[in-house]
C-alpha cells in the first residue's frame, strides 16, 4: 500500500467508526470510559515498559532533560490518565443538547441539536498522556479520533491506545474498533496526505510549538482549530487599584511562566507609570524576571531602581511579538486605554488579555475592543483554561474565530444539525 | 503595485475597518443601512445604466439567456435590493448577545458574548444583487466585507458598492470607508493571493457552482464555509402516510427544481414500493419529471405504467451522486430505514433530507443518524432556507461542521469571545 492509500484507509475507517459512535448511548460511552480507565491501571506495568523503551531511544538521540521529563510515564502519570478517563465519564454528554427550538407559523418545529463533529485528527508532541486525554474527550463527544503523537513516544502511545480500544471492545460489542486510531507511520508526509482527505476528516487540532502548528495549518485542506502562541497582556489603567494590579501582574507572569496564558507584556498608563512601575519592578526582580522596557518605561525604571535584582534592558519591537514562556517580561507605557487596545490588537496573539481598572467605561471599552479569545477585567490572564472555566477537561485552546474560540472542552468538540419536525408541511 | 501587494493592502484595510465597525452602535449601523437603501433607490438609473453596459458586453461574449437574466437589474430588482437593506436594518443586532454566563466558585464571572467575525470574503457568480445583500448582512453583523462578484457584473457591482459606501459615509463620519470593498481586478490569481492572507482575512464564503467552490476551497488558507451541492433525499418509510408522502415528494421535487434544497433522489421502502411508486410516478409524469430508477424501482414502474408521460430509465451509480437542478429524479427502493440512512450518508451531500413516516422510532433513528445539516420528519426538504427558518435573511447555506451549519443568517456571521469579570482574582 502506498502512503496515500494507507492514509485513505485510516481516514475511511475513522469515518465509518464515527457513524457507529453516533449511535452509542451515553451509558455505553461512560461504561467504555470506565473500563478503559481500569485497563490503563491494570496495564500500568506494560505501559511503563513501553515508555522505558521510548525513553532509552530518546536519551540516545540526545533529547533534553526537560523533554525526557515530558515523555516519562511514571506510575503517578499512568494513574493520572486513568483518573482523567473517569472524570470524562462523569461529565455530561455534550451530544444531543437542544441549543435552540422554534416553531414556525406553518407549524414546522425547528430544533437545533448538538452532534459529534465526525473525524478529528489530533497532532501533538512529546507527552504521551495526551493520547488518553484526547482520545477520551473525542470518544465522549462521539468523534472518531486519529492521533499523531511525537515519534519519540511511539511505543508509549501505541500501548495506551491499544489498551483503551481492547478494553472497550471487550466491554461493548458495538464499540467501533476504529474509533481511536494512531497514524501508523512516523513519516511526516503522512500528515499532509491525511489532511488532504476533507471527504473523511472533519477537523484537525494541532497542539505544540508554533512551528508544528504553522506547518499543519499550511498544508491542511480540512479545518484546523489552533492557537499559535500566547502573547498575553495586562494593562494597568490610570484608574487601577494598584495593589490589585500588583497581585494580578505577579500572578499572570510568575505563577507558571511556561504556559500559553501567562503574561508576556505589561502595559501601564502613563499617568500612573511612575507610581506603579518601580514597585512592580522590585517585586518582579525578586522573582528574577528580566524586564525589557520601552523607552518611557526604561527611563522610569533606570532612574528609580538603582540596584536591580534582575536585568532591565531596552525592548526591541520584535520583543513585543514574542512569547517567552520564561521569566522575561516586556514593559510598555501607553497613553490611555485606546492606545493599550491598539497595542494589544497589533502585537498580541488574540489569546488572553486583561485590564486592571476601577473605571467601568475604560473596562467596557477594553472588553469590547480587544479582539482576543478571552478578555478580563480585574483578573489574571491565567484563567483561560478548560478546568478554570468549569468545562471539566480541556482538549486545547483556540484563538480562531470559526468554530470554538477560547478553551475547548467537550461541548467545543461538537457541531450541530437542524431537525425539522413537521406534520406534512410543504413550501408554498 | 504587484497583485500580491494590492491584495495585502485590500485585506489590511478591511482588517482596520473591522476594528472600527466593532465600535459602531446598533443605531448607527441601522441608520447607515437605511440611507444606503435610499441611495440605491435614488441611484436606480445609474445602476441600471451600469448594468446595461454589463449586459451588452455579456451578450457579445455569448452568455446564455438564463445567465443574462440572472445578470439583469431591472427597476424591480433594484427596488428589491433597497427593500432587502431595510429588512436587514429591522433585524436584531447579532453582536453582543450573551450566549452563556456562569460564575466560578472564586467569584469570577464568565460571559460568552457574540462578536463580529472580522473580515469576510464573499465570492459569487453573476447576480449583482448579491453585492447589496451580502454587504448589508456583513455590515449589520459588524464584519468588513471584501466582495468578488462575477466579472460579467463588474460595472453593476461597482456602482452598487460605491452607492452604499458613499451614502453611509455622508450619514456617519465614523463609517469606515473600507468596510465594504470590491476586489479591484478580475485576475483569478487575486483570489489565491487574498485567501493566503490568514493574518487579515477571517472567513471566505464562496457561492456558486461546485467548480468555483472547489477551486476556492482548494487554494484557501483561511477558513471556508460552503456547500458544494444539494443532493437531497426524501425517504418514504413503510409506515408513511402515503398521501402526505405524495405531497412532500411533489413539493420537494417540483416546486423549484433549480435550487439546492430540492430533492434529487426519492427512496422508498420495499414494503410499500408497489403501492406508492406507480401513483407518485404518474403525478411526477404530469410535471414531466424524468425518472432514473434502480432495478427494483424500474421493475415496478415498467410493469405498472404502460404509457409513461415522461421518460423512465435505469439510474447509473453516478446518478445517485448528482444534483440535477432540473426535472429529473432518481428513484431507489431500500430495505428499511437503516438502508435509507446508509444510502443518504453515502451518496448525499449532507444538505437536507427528509423521512415521511408515522413510526416515531424510525423517525428518531433517521433524525439522529442522517449526517446532514437539516433533517426533516414529515416535511419537505425545501424548508432549508434562512427566511423559512425565521432568520430574516440568508447569506448562504453551509454543509460544513466547523462554524455555522445549515442556513446562515446574521447570527451565523458572528463568532464569540469570553469575558472574565473579576474583582482581583488570581490563579492559585
Amino acid at each position: 500500500m502506498t502512503l496515500s492509500e494507507q492514509m485513505t484507509q485510516l481516514a475511511r475507517q475513522a469515518k465509518t467508526a464515527s457513524r457507529d459512535l453516533a449511535r452509542l448511548t451515553t451509558a455505553d460511552k461512560n461504561r467504555c470510559l470506565l473500563v478503559m480507565a481500569e485497563a490503563l491501571d491494570k496495564n500500568g506495568a506494560a505501559i511503563q515498559e513501553a515508555n522505558a523503551r521510548d525513553l532509552d531511544a530518546a536519551a540516545k538521540t540526545g533529547l533534553s532533560g526537560a523533554m525526557l521529563d515530558r515523555l516519562r510515564l511514571d506510575a503517578k502519570r499512568v494513574a493520572g490518565m486513568a483518573k482523567g478517563l473517569r472524570e470524562v465519564a462523569a461529565l455530561p454528554d455534550p451530544v444531543g443538547r437542544v441549543l435552540e427550538e422554534r416553531t414556525r407559523p406553518n407549524g414546522l418545529k425547528l430544533r437545533k441539536v448538538s452532534t459529534p463533529i465526525g473525524v478529528v485528527v489530533i497532532i501533538y508532541e512529546s507527552r504521551p498522556n495526551v493520547t488518553a486525554d484526547a482520545a477520551s474527550l473525542c470518544f465522549k463527544s462521539g468523534n472518531a479520533t486519529i492521533l499523531r503523537g511525537g515519534k519519540e513516544a511511539t511505543h508509549s502511545n501505541r500501548v495506551i491506545a491499544e489498551t483503551m480500544v481492547a478494553a472497550a471492545r471487550a466491554q461493548l460489542a458495538a464499540f467501533p474498533e476504529h474509533a481511536i486510531q494512531l497514524v501508523p507511520t512516523p513519516d511526516r508526509e503522512a500528515i499532509r496526505e491525511l489532511l488532504a482527505l476533507a471527504q473523511y476528516v472533519d477537523l484537525c487540532m494541532p497542539r505544540g510549538g508554533e512551528g508544528l502548528i504553522r506547518a499543519v495549518a499550511e498544508c491542511s485542506k480540512v479545518p484546523v482549530i489552533k492557537h499559535y502562541k500566547g502573547v498575553c497582556h495586562v494593562f494597568v489603567d490610570a484608574d487601577a487599584d494598584l495593589e490589585m494590579a500588583e497581585a494580578i501582574v505577579m500572578n499572570a507572569k510568575c505563577q507558571r511562566p511556561a504556559v500559553c496564558n501567562a503574561m508576556e507584556t505589561l502595559l501601564v498608563d502613563r499617568r500612573i507609570a511612575a507610581a506603579f512601575l518601580p514597585k512592580i519592578a522590585l517585586r518582579l526582580g525578586e522573582k528574577r524576571v528580566q524586564l525589557r522596557a520601552d523607552p518611557a518605561a526604561e527611563t522610569i525604571l533606570k532612574s528609580e531602581i538603582k540596584n536591580p535584582k534582575s536585568e532591565i534592558r531596552p525592548a526591541t519591537e520584535q520583543d513585543f511579538y514574542t512569547e517567552y514562556n520564561d521569566y522575561v517580561l516586556n514593559v510598555g507605557v501607553v497613553d490611555g486605554v485606546g492606545a493599550a487596545i491598539e497595542h494589544i490588537n497589533h502585537y498580541g496573539s488574540a489569546h488572553s488579555d486583561s485590564i486592571v481598572t476601577r473605571n467601568e467605561a475604560h473596562a467596557n471599552r477594553f472588553l469590547a475592543e480587544v479582539d482576543s479569545a478571552a478578555v478580563y477585567w480585574n483578573a489574571s490572564t491565567r484563567f483561560t483554561d478548560g478546568g478554570e472555566f468549569g468545562m471539566g477537561a480541556e482538549i486545547g485552546i483556540s484563538t480562531d474565530k470559526i468554530g470554538a474560540r477560547g478553551p475547548m472542552g467537550l461541548e467545543e468538540l461538537t457541531s450541530y444539525k437542524w431537525l425539522g419536525l413537521g406534520s406534512g408541511q410543504v413550501r408554498t
